[in-house]
């Protein structure tokens, strides 16, 4: 476990006087021990005297599971009869009791909604519905609201994070670079998506990487208007003379990378450049102005302003940025016109103005991933970002 | 809306006395309405009088909506400073009160966790910690608990979600294809699952299938042996000689297909050709029994008997199946030695026979998905099935 988010969540058990945290959700499990459960059914107790034991379910492969942390199994999808919830409830509250525990409370994140996927990613872990519940149960001094700190530790992205997202941030890199190969090539948008998809899957199990997936999503032509509204891709074949939108979530051993570029097939027109300049430029007026402190509204405003000054106001319908890095989408404040939160040391931002109109023959977005450090931000996601591939004129 | 689900859960509501039933999960929408939400936030109010509302995000796009209901935006994702969840629960408020229905209670299942994933599937859908708190606030007359009412409507396809369903599985019949055919090429593990998700992805915007998207993991030789505890894809490479599982989730506008499929790369060995005949016979000792009225406990003791008796006994270390369709796995329960239920015309359900070990040089496993008729049963996933691809040999 990362030494600094050891601090925080023992320094946040003493404030508020919590006996225990209790952590399942995949997203939380990936945050404290780098750990992306497979089946989706681990528990993570972590008592105040900082002895944590991972429960995880029989069926769960040995070698993803995290070193430095107690592991113990329990019988989930094994066939003798037992309700492994029972025996995983008792587990906890005999842990509990043996360390003097069980008069305190205990805190955890209720909501399994808006979490990661686990490695089983075609559904949601099947948790059962009174799981919160039953977990609330655990110790004397039942469950305890931590006010919300608990979801503010997915803002605070220590050495070991950053490591990983550098990680996952290559294997996205090579799916731009595949983006870009192949976007002329006549593909229909949904066949792009695949091969895409396909370079990020095929990761799986080298060296060092035991979990690669990507939710590639590519829209060209006239569809790429939609593309500020939502993402998907269809079976229209991508033509000369249109802009093409990737949109495209990558996830590596549970770290996230959320990223956009734009190219454009065939001739890049006058408006498209313009488009081009103006998205490229709203983010440089936000990078001018982050760093830890700043208003996340002043920073959206930078970029909105630059847009409409170059003509475009009113085709830059949505937020200029979320965070982003243990899921899709990470909880907390996202940058918008209506936030009222800063911008910290640690946190991992997305910074994606698009401009999006029939009117002007589709859209262009183009969205990269942040890192705030203790003087400015370093960019994550430093892949090419043209509207041509890197080798295009050469 | 299908006649059949319609009638059920206008006599669940009148039975139980409920002024309205509130839908939110992926899954639940699918069945409700044959209509996979993107954005996943979409709510479909049904309130005793039958006249359904359904609200989806201002986001959600058009060609996705289904017909046959009155569909209502409200303005989630639109940067005006509302907070839509707040709107949302007020137009439901004002909905059952100008029915005259705001004094009786509301019901809906109140755990998200264990849906399928909607379009955006990289996460699960980003609704409020606090949905459940608030929507059992609507109707004067609170949240009543259905009773696992809800949870039972799965457990019933109509004729409506089988038709559904033979097209799912119609997209992953190629998906098989493609696995035989490119087996014995010497391509990894993970490359084969890309080459599989692709050619399902592809299919993304075809006419009549706006989304199709499949969850692929193949084990090869050693790798297989895991088959009957994990399922995933490895850097190994297929080699001449091995067992290779294929596993995986089929999801077509939300009807999902639950298949495997083990091939031999190189030579079948006779201990290869033992064990699949133990485990196509255990599918069809299962057949042999199934109809509607039947205990779900004997239907695996069945499959288990026959796998013991062709001298494997003990290398069959899970369920024989479990209920599918709308989700990779649905809920209610499943088939094994300690089910309590009996199978029941109109479910879906999986028979997937496996055989693993060490000792065996690997596992092997056929799992296919059947709907239980009014006198039997048929199979919906009727692809091939043999160690070998069908044109092998010629």
């Amino acid at each position: 476990m990362d030494p600094k988010r050891k601090a925080t969540v023992e320094e946040l058990m003493r404030r508020r006087r919590l006996a225990a945290l209790l952590f399942w959700r995949p997203d939380e499990l990936v945050m404290m021990l780098g750990y992306m459960p497979l089946w989706g059914v681990s528990v993570l107790l972590y008592p105040a005297d900082g002895e944590a034991v991972l429960f995880v379910p029989e069926l769960e492969p040995e070698d993803i599971l995290p070193a430095g942390v107690e592991v113990r199994r329990y019988p989930w999808g094994v066939l003798d009869g037992r309700d492994p919830w029972e025996v995983l409830y008792r587990a906890i509250k005999d842990e509990l009791r043996k360390r003097d525990l069980s008069n305190g409370a205990v805190s955890f994140t209720r909501n399994i909604g808006g979490s990661a996927p686990c490695r089983m990613s075609g559904e949601q872990p099947p948790l059962p519905a009174d799981l919160a519940e039953q977990l609330g149960r655990v110790s004397d001094g039942g469950w305890k609201d931590a006010g919300g700190e608990l979801l503010r530790l997915y803002e605070q992205k220590t050495a070991t994070d950053v490591a990983a997202l550098e990680k996952t941030h290559r294997v996205a890199a090579r799916a731009v670079e595949v983006f870009y190969e192949e976007v002329e090539k006549g593909h229909t948008e949904a066949f792009l998506s695949a091969l895409i998809e396909a370079t990020v899957q095929e990761v799986n199990g080298r060296a060092g990487i035991s979990f690669a997936k990507a939710w590639p999503m590519v829209q060209s032509g006239r569809n790429s208007a939609d593309a500020g509204r939502f993402n998907r891709s269809t079976h229209k074949i991508i033509a000369s003379g249109d802009l093409v939108v990737l949109e495209m979530g990558v996830c590596v051993e549970g770290y996230w990378a959320d990223i956009t570029r734009t190219a454009v097939a065939g001739e890049i027109t006058d408006l498209n450049r313009r488009m081009y300049d103006a998205v490229i430029g709203a983010q440089r007026a936000a990078y001018a102005l982050i760093r830890p402190g700043i208003a996340m509204r002043e920073v959206d405003k930078a970029a909105r302003d630059y847009i409409d000054d170059c003509g475009f106001a009113g085709y830059f319908p949505h937020a200029l940025g979320h965070q982003t890095g243990f899921r899709y989408h990470d909880p907390g404040e996202a940058l918008s016109p209506f936030s009222t939160g800063v911008l910290r040391e640690g946190m991992v931002i997305t910074i994606e103005p698009g401009i999006y109109g029939e009117a002007l023959g589709g859209g262009l977005r183009v969205e990269d991933n942040i890192l705030i450090t203790a003087d400015g931000y370093r960019i994550l996601s430093a892949s090419h970002r043209e509207l041509k591939g890197e080798n295009y004129g050469n």
